[in-house]
Order: structure tokens, then sequence, then C-alpha cells
């Protein structure tokens, strides 16, 4: 059936598909330091115009959040995230496993308000039983966030800044990085990135890889012994090849922002499909992800012909759903979806 | 220095330092299963008019909240609390140190939002997607809150429903449960507790002994192997009698309930004291932790002659202070507190 | 360079490549809930001739070892694991991490010494202070070991009938199953180990998968809500197709057992090769790994030829190096091997 | 009845009680803030001869252990312990529970083993794959051993310079410190310890307290934030003056050493009292406890009248069994023993 249920639907592009079966006879040292991992980190650095950053590879998106985490803060820091944030929501508690907490500050469409980011840390720093109270060592940010927005220039200039101001880590979750960057409506590139947060990274799985989200430490800050941590937690890949050849093929010749434009183009042809057809939208997403409120009713007769993701109850009759597109999004796909709109709405 | 800073600020009721003494000299087995922690169990179940409660002494407050909650809730469960509940704000990250999150309600006056509760748990319900997120799995409230309120006996009972239609341990921290007994403005006993509850403690540190919370498990549900799980936790006393004496000195002749009167008495002298001057309160405190708003030369120069605690700041130029009183409070403090408001004030 | 430095210096057996390949473009649904992970789990049961049998997939060997370990034993167990057990050499500790103790048995060729684990046994539940130690919950095996060995099937049965004895789970660790099947010197099947164990897994990663493990449950054992638990500690694949559709292949025509099949015929040929060279065995292993030692010379000379491992010193001039066969190993690479021995040894 | 089943069947020493009682209504600070706290820290800073030391207190053995190894460790690092180390043997898994590794050590008579530390740290650095391994970070040692036995000078010089060569921390578990300086077969003091030793602590449980148990960081090495990690763990007393009242007290007037020396001396007579009954001793022990091996028919008559501590079992017919001394064991305690052994052997 047509999905736009999410952006990991479909396997991978071709092209890494490609890649893996031309390199696969090829004998490689395994857990990471093989050339390709090589080749790709080094590609990284050269996106992101910073020539020493560290990049290590994992394989999906909570294990990352909860190995930086894990790995960056202290014994007695927290995380702060917006009440919205993927590690405090969707994520059964993979930081909470760590011994860590998840510090909650208030969101609106889905970014952590700064405001209430700065009274926060005023206030803990002004109370003088903090000892008791687990210490803000981080700010975790996703970009787009869960609800497919963006942070301005700005806004993450802004972040950074009170990072800077408390000592804290700016760590931005990167699952969907891609459609963050070559959205219509940004003005936030990935050297702003590299160069605003302290560690950040670049998601894979969702955009056209079978797996992997490469993870950059931009100041000199990957903590000591990587590779221990990242096996004490059951997240080194034996054959560390798949990741590397997947990144290295994903940042030859632009094809991960290809795909991440590829997928912005279909979604925005999306949008309109939708808005024709008097559908509502909960939020206005700039990326690839697009929510948007079905009664009920025809919510199930669309869902008979294609599929979308439940998102949330909005009301007793009706519910937030999300459409995503990605590297496989056809136009065949938009056409399939507004034939079925004109039968259900 | 007359100190109004807490209710730990004194050492023990002289009854259980002359119970220490008296018993000094006799050989006990350790870890709790000497006669004196016998003894105290079965006055406490006496008390809460339950034969086979199952009792246990643990030293401290923030321990034995760790203690309980991570040895009941299951793997994948979390603990519900207010907002502003203990173990959210002030005890340094404890209860995600053994893996569990704390999920944040909305409170009012210290108390969680019954109502956010129930929003809560019919949306983690109804979300399709739930398996990501962390499971529910016990309530946690404290009685008296953090700002010295009280649940009434309607309140908890509705808790106690919503707990019981979702399968969740109720989970009630007495650290100061006494005063909460003991207030003039309660309809809730001790056998409610017991009732509505599925686990709560007893608090001792701040009700007049050394240290010591006596944990009560109502519903036939001790974890299998506690003493395992509490030595695992590094909360098991060698020289458990220090526990076991003081709680059964606690629970003879109702020295519990005098000293926690004892407070309650002074409490409502102090709130006339301080209203008799024109202070004002931040919380309407049926209990014996009372919470001022002080302009910041006032709280200056009232600190020179008394001890208070900091709380938080309420705005640029006054902050919000707490007075507390306990087993040691005479009518001499009060007196000195009078005197040192009419100069200050 | 030839590589004979473990089973997972090449990428994927082809068959794997063309079955990503052919069902790439399928649109499917997420985390392990496709059609794909359900058909392979159905092969599976078929294979072990139970057909209700739990199958879970996970990504890499220790991820596995530790999500089971500590989502099977309770709080107050610990897990028995001969004391060169890859859990308690090799895995950075990732047990440990989860709050879990191993528990150290004497080992004889890699495998647990079966009379000193049940002198353990009866020392720890004749021990009235066993409380105060670690419960043992589960034994810890793995089959190949960590040096090659097998257990017998009467073996098996024997810690098997010790775990039902004091009420343990036992584990198989089948990183490297598949050999252990196929060797010509064992008397157990999978069935067998279906039967006797109460959880194993059969490893892909080794056995010609880019990456996965097949963990079985076997007496309907499966820890409630298991996708939480895996989601919690970060092992939880988007793209479960990934998985489903490697294994499914691997247990199409018995491509799992042909796989294995061919590393053994190379290790047999490669015994031959290196003996007939006068390369002293470390150990006498049936299966696809060989340990032989080289005196450091040779070592350094035969390096500069081809890859093996590292694994540990002999002595002062010597050194226990591994060689392994797999999926990809040729006829030629045997060939090569001999040559380089001719004008090295 | 009479008993030699440990150094904690008694409560404290009546020095101890008598100062709890005069400060008793003494308005003071909480969590460890108070001034008898901070003059106990000056008088242990005075014993050792180092000015400047760490010191903070604790309320039992297994907390202590594992807030000092979980807070000194790094996240890569595990804990050397000889095999029948406390921390491996009896203390429920609470180092693994904060997710550090415990790597056993072989010992003798409790002591372990300086040869086998050595091959274990000299094989661990010429490991290639180290990164696969947790990283030796401590030394843990009991001084007395379980087994009452002693280190002499010499030898934790030998450990301490192997912990400097390999950049570990050597930490001394002083549960029973007072009985090991005060034995008649030492050489070492309390200055050697602080001098070789990165962290220890002197044992109060044990040795006359009600509990407590006071850790000493000589190297300028207190972790950052300490209060908040001992809080994270549950560790934190409110009423921080019972730790400090009682360490102030035992280390006024040497009571201490005072103390440890009285068992001793009683230690010595026991060991002639059993030996001049035929007893047979299991280990040769200086200290305050003393091992021997009873047949299992004079045990179960000895304990009918007096009460000894079950250790392990011997063989078939015999167990070894633990007397220990303390500040309250009496001339007529042995002599007790003595007309008991009469009857009994």
């Amino acid at each position: 059936m047509v999905s736009f249920a999410s952006d990991y639907t479909t396997g991978a592009h071709p092209e890494i598909l490609k890649r893996l079966a031309e390199t696969n006879f090829e004998s490689l040292p395994g857990y990471g330091t093989d050339r390709y991992c090589e080749s790709a980190k080094k590609k990284i650095c050269d996106y992101i115009g910073m020539k020493n950053a560290d990049v290590e590879f994992l394989v999906g998106g909570t294990q990352t959040n909860a190995v930086i985490i894990s790995t960056v803060l202290k014994d007695y820091e927290a995380v702060i995230s917006a009440k919205s944030g993927h590690i405090n929501q969707h994520e059964s508690g993979a930081v909470e496993y760590t011994g860590h907490k998840v510090i909650e500050i208030d969101q609106s469409m889905g970014k952590i308000d700064i405001q209430a980011l700065k009274s926060y840390l005023s206030a803990f720093y002004s109370d003088r039983n903090n000892e008791h109270m687990t210490f803000p060592g981080m700010v975790y940010i996703s970009h787009p966030t869960e609800y497919g927005t963006l942070y301005s220039k700005s806004e993450l200039e802004q972040i950074s800044s009170v990072c800077r101001e408390y000592g804290m880590t700016l760590f931005l979750d990167g699952a969907r990085l891609g459609y963050g960057l070559m959205s219509n409506n940004t003005d936030v590139t990935i050297k702003d990135i590299a160069e605003l947060c302290d560690v950040f990274y670049i998601g894979g799985t969702k955009v056209g890889a079978l797996c992997g989200e490469a993870v950059v430490f931009t100041k000199n800050n990957k903590p000591a012994h990587f590779t221990n941590l990242i096996k004490k937690r059951g997240a080194l890949l034996a054959k560390g090849r798949l990741l590397g050849i997947q990144f290295d093929t994903l940042f030859t010749d632009d094809l991960y922002f290809r795909i991440s434009r590829h997928a912005i183009e279909m979604a925005e042809k999306l949008k309109k499909v939708l808005a024709g057809h008097g559908i509502r939208f909960f939020i206005d997403s700039p990326t690839n992800q697009q929510f948007v409120i079905l009664d009920d009713r025809t919510m199930e007769k669309l869902g008979d012909k294609l599929v979308f993701s439940f998102w949330e109850k909005y009301d007793s009759d009706s519910t937030v759903v999300r459409f995503a597109t990605s590297w496989s999004t056809t136009e065949e796909d938009l056409a399939y979806l507004e034939k079925s709109l004109k039968e259900c709405v």
C-alpha cells in the first residue's frame, strides 16, 4: 500500500545498496576501523568545514542520544530538553536508564522556549540548595523538531550563547538533519550547526540509509575511550563497514543533500495536495513531516487506502496524523494521495 | 542561635536517647533482625490496623524513595509525580540513578492535579506508540507535600481509585507524616493511608528520630528478597537496632503523635506571631512548615537574629522563606521570634 | 590483503544483498513489525521444531547479551559465566552496566566447569548469609565458546539439569552457532539447544549477515513489554526489515547451515595446512576458529603477507593468534596461506 | 545470650551516647555542615598527619564502598579486588549496581596476590583489544581483610607502587581499621595508610559507633560536587550531626584507638581460650576476628550456650565459624566462653 507513514518505510537509497554490493568481498577490519569509515569521516569534516572534528558512527537514534548524553554528562549532571523532546517522550526512558535526569522545559511548536530556559537556569543558580538538585550540564534540541519545525540561526545562536554562559554542552539531535538543511524556510547551514553546537548527529536511518547516525564532536570534546564506552552500551557494530560505506556514499556527490531536497520537494507538493482538499494543518512544518487534523471518519476511510501515522488525539472526534516524505516518495504516490482524498473527504 | 530552619535541626526526642542508652549493652543480631525491630513493626501494624502489613526500616528519605520506587517498578515503568514533588526537584536525580523516569504532572499548592493525572493516563493509553514511552507504573505523592499542604481524604480516594483503574502502585512519601495526621485541618487518618496506598513510609528523621524511615507495604506486596535489594542499594544498616529501638519508642504511648501534635501547636502559634507582624504567607499550610514572603531587607535583618530557610526567590526584591517547628520548638523560641520581628519589621 | 582475522571481515553473503535489493522499494512498517520479520520468525520456529517460540531480532552480540541478561534476571540476581566467557572478558563491562554482576566460574578449554558450577551453587545455598550475596539467576554459556570448543549434548543436558534444579535460566550465546552445529565433532542439534536452553540466540553477524542476532525464547518466557525494554536500551532498529530480510534469507533453503558448513570445511583444510607446516595448536577446536602458537618472529613475517588476529601472549617469545574462516573464505585463500607459510616458517 | 557473633552486636561506646545526649538540644544545620562534622574532620586530619585531606562521613560500609568506587572510577573503568573481597562476595552486587565491574584477582589469606595483580595488569596492557575490556582504574583492598589478616607496610608499598605505575587509585576499606592499627602484629600506621592510599575509610560501625564511616581523600582528589553525588545515591544523612558527633568523640582522647586496643586484647585472650581447648584455627588472624573450625556436633552444642557466626562449610562434618570481639567484650564473656567450651568440647 502507498505509505506516507514515515521516512523509514522503504529500504536504502539505491546508490547505497550498490556500494554495499561493490565492496562486499573486500576484507576489512571491524569495529569502525576500516577505510570506508575513515573516508566518510573525512568527507563529513569537509562538509562541515572542520578539519579536525571527531566523527563516530552509531546504529540508531535512541542509541545515539543515550550514548552521547551519558558519555558527555558528568555524574551530577542532567540534560535539559523541551517537554516535547524525543528523549523526553518517545525513547522509553533510555536517557534515565543511563542514570541521568531529563529536565523538562516548556516548548512551543516543538522548540525549546528560550526564555523559559533562561529562567530555569537563573533560578537554579540562585538556589542555595542546588547541590540537592540535578545540575544542568547539557541542552538537547532536535532540528527539525518532533513537529518538523526548525530553529532559526538566531535562535540557535541564542541557545548556544546560553550554553556557553552556563558551561553546558549544546547537543543537536539531527535524526532528520537533511530535511532541516534543505528546507525552503531556513537560514541554518550545516557549518552553522557545527560551529554553534558542541556535538550533533547527522541522521542516516531517516535520510536514506538502512541504519546509521554520524555523531560529530566539534570542539575536541570526544569522551576518552569512546570505543569502550560505545561497546559498554552495546552499541559497537562488529561490521562497522556497514556504517562507513553508507555514510561515505551519502557524503559523496551531495547524495545526503539530494535525498533531503527530494523529500522536501515532495513535502511541498504534499502540503498543496492536502490543503487543496481542505485538510487542516496542526502545525506549519517546513520540513518532510506534515501534521494534519483529520476527523475520525475521514481518517478511517483514508486509512483503508494508504498509510499514515497516528500522532495524537486532537479532540474527541478528530486526530492528529503525520504524513512524511522520503527519498522514495514519488509523483505517483502524490497522485494516488490526491485521488484518495477526492474519494474520502 | 534560635532556629526555625527545619524540623531536623536538633537531635532526637529525649525518650529515644533514653531507650538507646538503656538497651546499649544488649547483644542483638544485625541487619534489622533484632527484637526491637520486630516489636516496632508489630506496633506500627497495630496503629495502622493491619495485622499483616510488611514494615521495613531504612535510614533516610531520599534513600527510601529511591529504594521503594526502584524495587516496586517494573523495568519498563516510570513513576508519576507532581512537578514540585521532592523526587522530581530535590533529590539530585536519585530516582533516575536507578534507571527510572519521573513523569511530571502539573501541581497546585504542591499537590498533584488529579485532572491532569487522568488526562495524562487517558492520552497514554490511547497512544498507539506507547511501547516507545515509559509506562506509568506508580503515582508518588507526599503528605504533607513540599509546601506543607495536605490531601483530603476524598482526594486520596480519587488518586487511589485512578491507580487501581490503571494498575498502578500508589506510594505516599510520609517524611513528615505525623504533622499531616496531627494537623487541625485534615480528615485523613493513618488507617486511611494504609488502606488507600499500596506502600507508604512513616518519616522518623523529621519527626524526632536521629534518623530512620519506616516503610509499610500494605497489600502483601513487599518485593521478594527485599533485604538483598536494600543491601544492593547500600541502604542496609548493620546495627539495625538503631532504627528498631527508635521506632519502637516512637510507637510506644503515642510518642510519634505527641511529637507531631506539639509541632502543630507550635506552628499554629508561629502563624499567629508572623501574621501579627503583617508577614505575608506564600501558601496556606496546615502543618509544621510555614512559607512566608519576606522583602530582602527584612530577611537580612531577621537572619542576623535567628535561622530560617531560603526557599525560592519570590520576585526581584523578596524571597520565600520557610519556618518550621518540631519536637524541640519551645514557647521561648516563639517569644524570641516575636521580639525579633518587632525589631526588624 | 588475504584475511583470516575473523569471520566478520567481509560483507554479507550475496544472497542476502540480493534480497535486500529486491525488497528495497517495498513500503514496510518499522521496528520489527514487518512481514519479513514475521516470516523469518516462523522459519526459525520450524527449524528448531517449536511452533510457539518467541523470536526477536537485535543488532549485535554484546547488545544481545546485555539485553537478554538484564531483562531476564530479577533485580537481585546475577549471571554465572565461565571466567573466560565473552561477557566476562570482552564486552567492556556491558552486563555490569545494566546493574548485574557476572559470577565467575572456573573454565576448561572455554567451557564452564560443571563440577565447579555445582560446588558454587551448593555453597551458595548452604550459606546462611546469602541475602548479602548476589543470587545466581542464570547460567551463560557460549557455543562455540571463546576458544571455538563445543559442549557435548551430555554436557548441555547436565548444565540444563543444574539450571532446572536451582531455578535458573540457561542462556546460550550462539554468536557463532552455525559453526557449532555444522562441526564434524558435535552431537548437538539446534533442536537440542532449543529444548535444553531457556533462551539462546542465533548469530547472524558472524555467519554471513551484515548485522543481526535472532533471540529465541523457548519456554514462553519472553519478558513482558520486550519492545519497550529493547528501546530503553537503545537496541530497537527503526528499519527492522534489515534484520527480518536477512534472517528470512538465512533460513530459506538452509542458507545459514550451508554458510556454516562451508566455513567448517575451509577450517578443516586450514588446520591441515597449518599442521602441515608444523604450527602448534593452542587448543583443539572443531569449529571455524583456530588458535595457534606462533613464535614472534614467524608471526611478524607472516603478518606482512596476510591478516590474522592477536589473541594473547603465550610466553615471552611467542603468541597465540587466531585464524578464522567464514562464508567468504576460498580455496585461493588457503592456497595463498600455504604459499605464505612456506616462505615464513 | 553472650555473643561473639560480630563486632556490631552491641550499641555504641558509652562516651558516644553521652556526647549525643549532651549536644541533643543544640540547633545545627543539616547534611554534614555542622560544627561537629567540622571538628571531627579536623581531628582526623591531625591523626593522619595531613592538614588538607578531605574527610566526608557516610552511614555504612557497603554504601561507602559503592559511593567511593562509583564516584572515583571513570565510566570505562572497573575496580580490582581480591576474589574474597567484601565488595566481590558480600555486598549483594552493590558495585555492579553502579555500572562498574569488579575484576577478581587471586587472593591468599584474604589478601590480594600482588604477583597475580601485576600479571593481570601486564597482560591487560599488552592486549591489543583492551578497548573491549574493562579498564582497571582502582585497586580495592580491605585492612583488616575479610579473614582478619593484615597487609604489611611493605606489601602496601608494593600495591601502592603498582597503582601509581598504572595510574590507578588505591582504595583501602577500613571498616575495621582500628583493629588493624592496634594489632600486635602490624608495622602499618594510619599515617602510612594516608600516604600510600588515595582514598580510605575509617570504619565507625564496627568500632564502637552506632553507624558511620569516615571517608578520607588524601590526594586532593575528592570528586567534584560530592554532596550531590552522595545525595543521588541516597546516602546523604539529614541529621549529619549524628555522624559528626560520633567521629568527633571517637577522635577525642584516642577513643577510637582505645576501643580497638581493648578488642585486640580481648581477641588475644580469646585465642588462648580457644587454643586451650584444642580448637583448630582456620586462619591465623592478628585482629579482632578469629576463624575456627568446629565439628558440627560441637558447633551445635556450643551454639546453645553462646552466639558466634557461621562463616562457611569446611567439610561435610565441620564448619568455619567466626568469633569477634569489640568495645563491649568483657572478661566475664571470656570466662563464660571458657566454661562453655569445657562443657562442649
